[in-house]
Order: structure tokens, then C-alpha cells, then sequence
């Protein structure tokens, strides 16, 4: 994949049942990723975009956590059904989803 | 972890051997990730700095690929021993290590 003009970052980390920081993974973060990926393919994006799981982002209490560069934007609490207005607005559009940013005591 | 400078992703990407495309991880990317983090902790970087593995970034052909945003900058062919410097120069510095830099045809 070329050099992309946005790059979103969809957390994968996991951790055991109860632990206390909890995880993206027990908030089905594979769902979101598998999704991102699903719309990337669909909208034939791979020119502009790239799409990538990774381990942990930080901000735990708000996952799924979903971080886009180069604005260093976070989203929380991202489920299947907010990945097309991310697609859509922020990563082809240029324009962040307030609704879905992190706290600025987050991140 | 809050909001960081500067944000390392190293690829850990792995692929069944002999695949035609190879992958990080049979150049050795752990031992980069390992070294990563080891260096974030006894530099005490937490506050400026976030390292994060990640799933494929996309140059398998120079892995292990390192990739630093939010000025997207890939390195490719990294090793344990140039960890130090991209952490001092880049993360801490802000100046791009040339010498490790993919060539731009491929990021």
C-alpha cells in the first residue's frame, strides 16, 4: 500500500476476563476492525487510506478505541454501525466526528 | 497513556513460511518491538511518547518496518541496533533519521 493521507488505527488489545483495565477485545473491537477493512475493500480506498490493527492505543475505559494520524485523533466507544461515518466523513472527508472524539482527558 | 509528540507503530506482521510476500516477523520485528519498549521505559518517555505494535504496514519487501507519525515517516530494515537512534533523534529529537528512511517509491 502507498503512503496514505489517512491512516486509521483500530485497537486489538486483549487482556484475561476481569481484568481491571478491561480490554478492546471484550468490547468487540474485531467486529470494528473487520469492518474497517470491509468498507476499505468496498470503497476501493486503498489509494488514500490505510487500514491497521494494532495492540494497545491507551485509553482502555473507552474502547473500542480508533485512532487516526496524522490528525492524532481518538475515537471511543466505536461500534460496527459508527465505521461508515468515520469512512466516510473523517478519513475521505478530512472532517473529524466530534461525536465519537475522545475526551481531551483521555487523549 | 495521554495524547503523545510522537507515536511509533512497529509492524509484527506475520505470514506462514515461504509465503511469497514474507513479513516482519521472520526479520525479526519482536526483538525491534522488545527494544522499543524496553528503552520507553528506562527513558521514563511515557509523557511524550506512545509505542504501539501493529498489525501490516504495508512495505513487507524492507521490514521490519517502523512507521512515526504523526509526520508519517517509514523506516524500513530496522534493527535492535537502531532502535537508540530513532528513539534519541526522532521520538526524542525530532529530527528523521535519513539513513533508515524507505525509499520514496515505496512509502
Amino acid at each position: 500500500m502507498p503512503r496514505p493521507q489517512k491512516h486509521v488505527f483500530i485497537c486489538n488489545q486483549a487482556r484475561p476476563a476481569g481484568h481491571p483495565r478491561g480490554s478492546c477485545a471484550e468490547k468487540d473491537c474485531k467486529a470494528v476492525t473487520d469492518e474497517f477493512f470491509r468498507q476499505w475493500q468496498a470503497r476501493n480506498a486503498f489509494g488514500q487510506v490505510s487500514v491497521t490493527y494494532s495492540g494497545c492505543l491507551g485509553p482502555c475505559s473507552i474502547g473500542p478505541s480508533v485512532l487516526v494520524y496524522p490528525e492524532n485523533v481518538m475515537y471511543g466507544n466505536v461500534t460496527v454501525d459508527d465505521v461508515s461515518e468515520i469512512f466516510e466523513k473523517h478519513l475521505l472527508g478530512g472532517e473529524i466526528v466530534t461525536r465519537l472524539q475522545a475526551p481531551t482527558d483521555v487523549w
